[in-house]
């Protein structure tokens, strides 16, 4: 850990892609004075149907491109990522993910605490959720399900598509069956479907998503630490694996706004 | 180049993917003889969305795999690969790619030379295919559109929903209204959903495929070179670069049977 670190230090936030700006949104939100230093490994999206090695690996390489430029904290904004990498990986800065700040979301909105969870299909088979969630309440009754076609769709930016609706049908039913109150959007991607989900599911299930959860726990903990930042404009430099044209396009239909400064770096 | 190699050394059969099993299946059915070595780069799956740079060093690192194996000749069995990384690579033995083949095919049964092409947003941004048919018909009016989302329905095995209806239709009404009377299948993934693509053209649409082609032109290419193995019963190795299991369980959907002998090889 550099000595160099500290209040004044960036805030590094990784995705597999696309998905953290999300999370990048709600942390701009909430702590405006923050440099944000974004990493997307577009050169290997998506994670969601790849071995736990590899994903691990992959995160690992995110973490250490964070150290070489001296972050104060890592953000996990991928819920693969911190379902399967993030138990298994140490460093010497604090190091958040998205899935125990949704579970607390989720189980502070449900009433009849049935609670679906959505995501890729390695972060459902992992049960991260599921286990969380247990933990927190061990009453509640967990519906989980894997969307792996969320992903490619929201991509191709058919955001409210007949075919979405049906897919968004397909895989919902079972949890609409359950009589769940309460939908946890466990991937980055899904918060751009929570239109034509909400629709489906109808006004008595709400979303939650982790991005703004995430982001009111990483105020918290900078700010026990003395390392919030409450002076400075804030700055927020993008670094991405592959593709820095196609991810400034498609990028600004997740932060809700034009992306500036978004530099290549090779993957490993 | 390796002085063993001779007509006993395997074939190698290169995609990002599962995708390449459909040639596999091709080239084992036409030369059952021949000893086949399989790379599937899983870890690195999708190609289709990512850059010429990315996939060129991905495809290198394929190449460079199987001259380690001794192979006597490679084919890159994606259609990507071979729109962007094939131009670029050189190696000191035969190289053969899915695109010249395919276009071939096509041109041999087109009857008004007005030809659809379907691929990956790469695939389809590379200009390949319509390069290679104008080069062989400059006659030929040439429709091409990229189809996303293909591979993601195949890989979770909706290969016949209402949902895969819907994004058929979507993606392929323009190149109906244009009359073709020829579908190019540029994508190995594409064969799999060749029953509602042919049901939304209608009968008097031909679907190719470039597989068996492919097969054909390296037949042909082995006997020139007097490397064409006529005796003995042929083996086939997998490698995958990640999620061994999973290949297994979707990759006999494209072979058409079982997969045995599936190894390890770490990505670089």
């Amino acid at each position: 850990m550099n000595s160099e670190i500290g209040i004044n230090s960036p805030i590094g936030i990784f995705d597999s892609g696309l998905g953290g700006l999300t999370v990048v949104k709600a942390i701009r939100e909430r702590m405006a004075c923050e440099d944000v230093i974004y990493y997307g490994d577009t050169a290997h999206v998506p994670y969601g149907s790849k071995s736990k090695e590899t994903i691990v690996g992959f995160t690992q390489d995110a973490v250490r491109f964070f150290l070489d430029h001296d972050v104060k904290c890592i953000v996990i904004a991928c819920n693969t990522a911190t379902a399967l990498a993030l138990p298994e990986i140490t460093a010497p800065v604090p190091m958040l993910g998205v899935i125990e700040a949704g579970a607390r979301a989720a189980l502070a909105v449900s009433k009849n605490h049935k609670i679906g969870v959505i995501g890729t299909s390695a972060t459902i088979a992992s049960e991260a959720y599921p286990n969380v969630l247990r933990k927190m309440n061990p009453e509640c009754a967990i519906y989980a399900h894997p969307c792996p076609l969320f992903v490619p769709l929201v991509e191709e930016g058919w955001l409210d598509r007949e075919a979405t609706k049906m897919v968004v049908k397909e895989y919902l039913t079972p949890l609409k069956m359950a009589g769940i109150d309460t939908l946890v959007l466990g991937c980055t991607h899904y918060p751009l479907l929570a239109n034509v989900i909400g629709e489906f599911l109808g006004p008595d299930v709400k979303l939650v998503d982790s991005a703004s959860a995430c982001a009111a726990e990483l105020e918290s903990i900078l700010k026990e630490r003395g390392l919030l930042r409450t002076e400075g404009a804030g700055s927020e430099t993008f670094f991405v694996t592959d593709g820095a044209a196609k991810f400034a396009e498609t990028g600004s239909r997740f932060l809700g706004r034009d992306l500036q400064a978004i530099k290549f770096t090779p993957s490993r």
